[in-house]
Order: C-alpha cells, then sequence, then structure tokens
C-alpha cells in the first residue's frame, strides 16, 4: 500500500510471459500436456483423463499443440489402427515447471473461492 | 515412440495443475499477474499495459483474480479519487513461476506457428 500506484508510466507485458500464455491461457492446454507428461496416450485414453472435454475441442487443442510443436502424433498400423500422442522435447520441458505451477497452487489456492 | 501408447489405463490430471489452471488457463490472468509483479496499478493503466483487453473484460478478470485472493484493490480517495490493484503475498508468490514459464517460451516456443 505504501508504494504508490502507477498510472502514466510505462508499465507492460513480458513479451516471453505473454507468447506462453497464447498457448497456456486457453482453457485444456495445460492439463493436455500434464497428462501427456507421463506417457504417450492414445485419443480415447487422453479424453477419459482430461475429465469434461469434448471430442471435437480434444481434436482442436492436439492440433494446436502439435503446431506449436509440443506434441507429436503417431500413427499404429495395428490391427487395430490407433493413434497416440506424446510430448516432443519442447513439450517435456514444461512439464517441471507445470509441477511447480500446481505446488503454487496447492499453497495459495487450495482454500480460494474460484468461479 | 519404444514407449507404447497407453489406452485403458488411469492417466489422468494432477489435481493441483488442475486447479492452477482453472484460473490461469484463462486468456489474460497470466498476464494481469504478470504486470502487477513490477507494482501497483491503476485500472486504467493496467488495461494499458495488457494490450488490447477491453474495459469489461479487465474488470471481470481482476474481480476473478481478487475472488481468489491473487488481487487486492485499493481506493485512493484523492482528489482525484482513483482505485488501484496490486498482488497479494499469494500473487507474489506466482511471479517466479510465470518468469519460468516466460524463459520456457523463449526457448522453445520462439519460432512455433501459434495460432
Amino acid at each position: 500500500m505504501a508504494e504508490k500506484a502507477q498510472e502514466h508510466g510505462t508499465a507492460e507485458c513480458d513479451g516471453a510471459i505473454s507468447l506462453a500464455f497464447t498457448l497456456l491461457g486457453k482453457r485444456w492446454n495445460g492439463m493436455i500436456i500434464d497428462v501427456l507428461g507421463s506417457q504417450p496416450l492414445t485419443f480415447v485414453a487422453l479424453r477419459r483423463a482430461v475429465t469434461g472435454i469434448s471430442d471435437a475441442v480434444l481434436s482442436d487443442r492436439l492440433t494446436e499443440l502439435a503446431g506449436a510443436g509440443l506434441v507429436a502424433r503417431t500413427v499404429n498400423d495395428g490391427p487395430p489402427i490407433s493413434v497416440s500422442y506424446e510430448l516432443t522435447t519442447a513439450g517435456q520441458r514444461l512439464i517441471p515447471v507445470l509441477k511447480q505451477l500446481g505446488t503454487w497452487a496447492s499453497e495459495n489456492l487450495e482454500h480460494a473461492p474460484l468461479a
């Protein structure tokens, strides 16, 4: 409270943090990456793990995460043919940061009245 | 690729990471917290710093972040009367994690074709 609020200054977003939230500031993306952090998963297993997501939205998100170079898609010849998803090296590098976010949340949001 | 994709297992989201993204998996919230990490800001300065946000959405997000205990609102008697926003201790504790997210993004997303 002692510090005066800046009104006419040059406060601005950190470009790299803003870049991170271009991707992570969309519902589900962080959770999809978190779930794939443990192992590759088929589409069906992934949908089951990310509670509440629909097929269409999961499909959109996986396309977006693949486009950003964080998730790789593999078609398994079968039979039966199946498609699996796994993190790339870039995606794996996000896992330790997600775990820290989780630690922060459990220590600071546990009792917060989230919408 | 060597690891077989799990299809019928028990993969699930980490509850704490999921909790973090209840808040951060919404557009703007991470950027608002990042910008307030440097100093308290008035509503006007905050809107200017978070490029592209509207008054109504910024107002909604600040209410949500205050409800979660991350942002505190102070009315300055003036004249002129103004309202300023600053991070609580819980909010400040998120800043180092956001900086790590930024580092990850600049090292891994710089050239990604983001939507």
